[in-house]
């Protein structure tokens, strides 16, 4: 049995729960509270020296960072597969996915904001412009990239890995109150993962560690 | 013939070098100047809305992204390989990769930096700490988790797609004045990168927009 260590809003373990509900791999998950920093702790630390979420114990080992964990999900799992056949099709879901999960999250996420706020001394006003800022960007440049695609998802009538770092990335969005209107497409998007019950179960208040009030 | 649209000292352009050259990958180089905004002039932004760097066009399309590129190369040109054969090993290298391409490089390149100065007001002092802070976040979580790998690259004797996103950090950790010595499997690399004509031709200095003082 895989267990996935995970943090129920963290958007990289909510990437890789919807991945792996999306194959239909059996998983139990340990929850590390990132709010209290238990990634920070000796236990956690001991398994990730990185201390960031999410991390997915195998047969073999602990996988780290969520691109190699979906990666690894997806060679050793192919169906129903997370990307097209051919290379150049290949290559643009995963552009979509790279604009997510290189210029998009990394950038607004918990670590960065405390900087932001502890060693820059901005204040939550300016932190929360910082998010809206790059998630737009981010959301400006998926919405261009699959403006051509059809739907409803966004390389086509099945899910693909854009749509796995595209999906918390909105749920992010709403977080920080980003206005969607000017992506119509990611709108989309959201709809139609709201019709797959494996992405339905990866949500954040569907978790283990979730709030009773979520 | 592949056309690169990159610039000389942006990392992500130098990794796609890295690879093409490794992999013995014909192309030319088309400059786009970072420095002047080039990016986001019409001509470009035409061509790859998102307006970064780098691109790639083939006989297919343009392929945008660097970790979708270098994905593509290693699909379409899979000898000498850059990634092992398990998925295990893949996820290792991989990860390593990720934490460079996603929770490093992004946050410290050039359009964040801009961000600090200008909508944050931090002078060049605080921009530098920045940068460095999260490099050397970077390479400890690398250094750690190849520290029981074998060398002189990252996962052994030959090179793999962990070095291609390394090595490009750093030449940038040189030029932010990070202090390497904590960091001996990363030196090892980057010695031994230097040994591989493949990348010494990738290298900032030796592209057709190198300034000639180079």
């Amino acid at each position: 049995m895989l267990t996935l260590y995970s943090y129920y809003r963290s958007g990289t373990s909510y990437r890789v729960r919807m991945a792996l509900n999306y194959k239909g791999i059996a998983y139990e998950q340990t929850p590390v509270n990132l709010k209290e920093g238990d990634q920070h702790g000796p236990v956690y630390r001991r398994l990730n020296p990185q201390g960031l979420l999410p991390a997915l114990q195998t047969s073999d080992g602990l996988l780290t960072q969520s691109p190699a964990i979906l990666d690894w999900i997806e060679e050793t799992h192919p169906e129903p597969a997370l990307l097209p056949a051919g290379a150049h099709d290949r290559a643009k879901v995963r552009a979509a996915a790279a604009i997510i999960g290189c210029d998009t999250h990394p950038i607004q996420n918990l670590r960065i904001l405390k900087y932001l706020k502890n060693e820059l001394g901005q204040d939550q006003a300016a932190v929360d412009a910082w998010s809206q800022h790059w998630i737009a960007e981010g959301f400006n440049a998926v919405e261009r990239l699959i403006q051509q695609t059809k739907g409803p998802f966004a390389f086509g009538e099945t899910p693909t890995l854009a749509d796995i770092y595209i999906l918390p990335q909105i749920y992010n969005a709403h977080r920080f109150g980003l206005d969607l209107k000017p992506y119509p497409r990611l709108r989309d998007i959201e709809g139609a993962c709201e019709g797959v019950p494996a992405f339905r179960d990866a949500h954040p208040s569907r978790q283990p560690d979730s709030p009773a009030e979520g």
